[in-house]
């Protein structure tokens, strides 16, 4: 017999039935396809975050087919499944399931693009489909369409990301909100399609709406079933497209700023999910912790992100965002940018060809003779620093959608290893953790939460990592990181009480975090009672044993 | 003892047990707020589709707390309840329930405003607000912020039509989209807020998503909760704004002009959901059907219809949207739009200034000294007609999301009464049905549609009347309307027939309703049954005795 046991946070596995279901597992999915072995169970346990749960078996079905099965055989076991679409949730989690001994569900073999529409501009694909892999995709094929991708890990998963509702860069970055028509295997084993839809629905990837109730939400940040297949919508390539950053003056400016935001925002002459990012953040995308200071501190004195700030021309807050549509109307837009940003900081746009000569002075700089010519220049006359020179094409490249590992790398601020070309910081041991909360995107509110936070990071001793992120017109995401050395137990436990804090104060506060890593869904202080109850009465009734995904957010 | 018989499409009612509950609602409610006279039913009875299903019994409940009670009642009684938050449903089945003798929970007392939010552009509203009260509220109060309307009754609810997913006029048009946060009222009586949010969740209004599962999905065109409270996002007023009026040159060019539009939307040039209607739209809107042949067809003969095409010079196909931005942007937008539409057929263009003009021209036609040399004036170089000139003012206001009685009384058409003042075709004994598929916004989608279902009103004998309404870049709903004479037994029965052939034509041919009238909801041919399988699954969950609305949308 299999028990949760919520006191514990784990899964009670009677090793028998265990066996059985292994046994029956292998049968069907392919011998090679179920593992336990103690090295690939380890090798799964790796997550950025403290305490990751270590899963009991890993699944790696091969289609929809091979879930239902897993699924009933599960059942028939009451064998717990965590599902996992590619397992790059870094920082929230990554492929580790909430309870101890569940076994994962892994969606990676299922990798298949099934479909590219060009004249709706949208794709059908699985949950194992990669952001690299569709927009080298569309690349090749159909380069007339762009997918929007986080700046996170390219290998993440598209549709494990949208249903995780994360935001990416473009004025497509609402990834739940561009994710349309599901095909779902319930706890039951069933397969459905969302939209009501019988099998050939022919809006069923172009209206998310469907007829009778709408029931996507459920599979999104939930547990209700695991989704095989996803329509997504593409961007059409527009004519022109331009990027831009700004950095703000005064950091006093910053309610001023954010309020520009929504201004500009609710009047559609900023459409992308622009990114005002602090100093850690950028310190940690362009620098790296200075070797020295690893084992003495874990915040960065005072006195040392100034020096570092100054050199290299980071300014406090810094906003960077696409600009997409016709030559004329992104001309427009960058003549508003630059009327309604302008008085409170400076402006710099590129587009391809800036983004060339940029290129083409990083390569100059590689010649020693050239290099200090090219830096005063450009410190002089650009305020910029080389290391920001170097990183504009790809903040350029990422607001297209492009997905890239230069970003991602910032992970490994703290880590004791240089960044790897190839990021992977649940293979290089990195600590972080993300927190999340979303707030109303007023300079009132914004400012509210960074004045709770960020003197909790300094009580805990971490450096105040903050990046506000536009999720729609009237909401931004303070998402914050918490950069930490797992192999300091001190550390650890600073990271995890920080954590508990900010959870806490914001939530007293009335925010609520826009997403949640596995660390805190056994607490989810920011959601009612009544609420969690109602949704609670939903999955008892879809999945009477906890099948699937027994603990996500709290269900 | 109170049951459901699906057969026969009603509730079997227990004298005994009705009155007693009848009794106990009205000692919570009040005496006065709680009906089951003959002449309220009878009224309540009456709606535009066929064989209207009468109520036992209405309840005007006067806040959340009185809904909690009701619905708590009911659930004792076992006495299903059809909320209905203004009873303007029209066309698709008005106040009237799915099945007889239930009880209809009427919640147009609850009609208060309780916040408009000037720096977010929310409202938070009750679903007894109509949208002209909530116009008029902010052109009173908030001067800077626009409501979306939908060009019928303006005495419709906001939350009602947003709940049923119906579509407005401007880029707020998809009502369900921007409708943010519900406090709902559970089939248990419980009270829960939805974005798993307590009381106080700071971006309740602001984001969406919320936190933990999306589960508004449910209340929409669903049968889950009675909403009580909603939050509703306001356009911020535009610096600029223009409509817009296309007339299609050559009929055979229609899938031409939806791949265009298509195009438009998608690369954000058209935001607001145009309409593109055909002649029979525009006849019912300028014209009467003529007196003379009410009694001789059902549809008009193709040699009157083309001679009052073309003495109104209505073009086959009209397409009309309205567009807002800067000054500058809006300036593109029409450069766009002439471009891209040129091609096809005439544009024309309209701002406050031309409005000015038009109006003046009508007033000036009054004098019959002017009349004829002014119609002859706008018929050679406007090509319009002065029906035309007369309805451009209502056309321009109503793009910008203000109500209007004008439009809606397009629905008296076939009516024996002349157009009235303010429309109440529930009280005039109009027969009206809609009947509304979505498609993939592409020409062959769209001209299939049409193709499959204008055979059919020929065969049934009635206009054929239908507006291509723009859902989303990517999908179009195909409203299609069936006027028919109640008091003629065999439109009736004809109306009723071509209604049903329409369904199970285009659900055959894979395309669904977006919206579905009481009188189509026991036969959703376009749903799968495994999908209402799991939907009615999380029902029964919820509300085990089928209190709430019950049949809804097949649930």
């Amino acid at each position: 017999m299999t028990t949760i046991d919520w006191t514990n946070r784990c899964v009670q596995v009677d090793r028998d039935t265990f066996g059985r279901a292994v046994a029956e597992l292998k049968t069907a999915i392919g011998e090679q396809y179920v593992t336990d072995s103690a090295a690939d169970l380890e090798r799964a346990a790796r997550a950025t975050v403290p305490d990751p749960k270590k899963p009991s078996l890993i699944i790696y079905p091969g289609n929809a087919t091979e879930v239902a099965t897993a699924v009933a055989i599960a059942n028939r076991y009451q064998l717990p499944l965590w599902p996992c679409s590619s397992g790059r949730n870094w920082g929230y989690g990554s492929a580790t399931p909430v309870l101890e001994n569940t076994a994962i569900l892994h969606l990676r073999r299922m990798n298949r693009i099934l479909e590219v529409n060009d004249e709706l501009a949208y794709a059908v694909i699985e949950p194992g489909v990669s952001y690299r892999q569709l927009r080298d995709y569309l690349e090749l094929n159909h380069s007339d369409l762009w997918c929007d991708s986080t700046d996170g890990p390219p290998e993440g998963s598209v549709i494990g990301n949208a249903l995780d509702r994360g935001l990416g860069v473009t004025h497509y970055a609402d990834h739940f909100g561009t994710l349309c028509g599901l095909e779902v295997v319930l706890p039951s084993g069933e397969v459905i399609r969302t939209g009501g839809g019988p099998k050939h629905c022919a809006t069923w990837h172009t209206h998310k709406w469907g007829v009778g109730p709408y029931i996507e939400g459920l599979f999104s940040q939930g547990n209700f079933g695991v989704v095989t297949k996803a329509g997504v919508w593409l961007i059409p390539r527009p004519e022109a497209f331009a990027s831009f950053t700004f950095d703000l003056a005064r950091p006093e400016d910053l309610p001023k700023l954010v309020d520009v935001i929504r201004e500009m925002a609710l009047r559609g002459i900023l459409n992308s999910a622009c990114h005002l990012i602090n100093d850690v953040v950028t310190l940690s995308v362009l620098a790296q912790y200075p070797a020295d200071m690893l084992d003495k501190y874990s915040r960065l004195p005072d006195d040392v992100l100034d020096e570092m700030r100054k050199r290299l021309k980071i300014s406090h807050w810094s906003l960077g965002g696409g600009i997409q549509g016709s030559r004329k109307m992104v001309r427009l837009v960058k003549e508003e940018l630059r009327k309604r940003l302008g008085p409170l900081g400076r402006i710099m746009f590129l587009d391809e060809g800036r983004v060339k000569g940029v290129e083409t002075l990083n390569r100059l700089r590689q010649r020693s003779s050239l290099r200090m010519p090219i830096d005063w220049a450009v410190r002089t006359f650009a305020g910029k620093s080389p290391e920001m020179l170097q990183a504009a094409p790809h903040i350029h490249s990422v607001l297209t959608g492009r997905p890239s590992d230069y970003f991602v790398r910032h992970a490994y601020f703290k880590s004791r290893l240089p960044k790897p070309d190839i990021a992977d910081p649940d293979r290089d041991n990195v600590g972080l953790i993300w927190f999340a909360p979303i707030a109303p995107m007023t300079g009132g509110h914004i400012q509210k939460v960074l004045d709770i936070c960020r003197p909790l990071f300094r009580r805990y001793e971490f450096d105040f990592y903050a990046a506000l992120l536009m999720q729609n017109p009237r909401s931004m995401i303070v998402l914050m990181s918490i950069f930490f050395l797992k192999e300091d137990q001190q550390q650890v436990l600073a990271a995890k009480e920080l954590y508990e804090q900010l959870s806490r104060a914001t939530s007293a506060a009335t925010y609520q975090p826009y997403r949640v890593s596995v660390l805190g869904m056994g607490h989810l202080t920011s959601v009612s009672p009544e609420s969690a109850r109602f949704v609670r009465m939903l999955k008892s009734a879809v999945d009477p044993q906890g099948i699937l995904a027994a603990g996500k957010y709290g269900i």
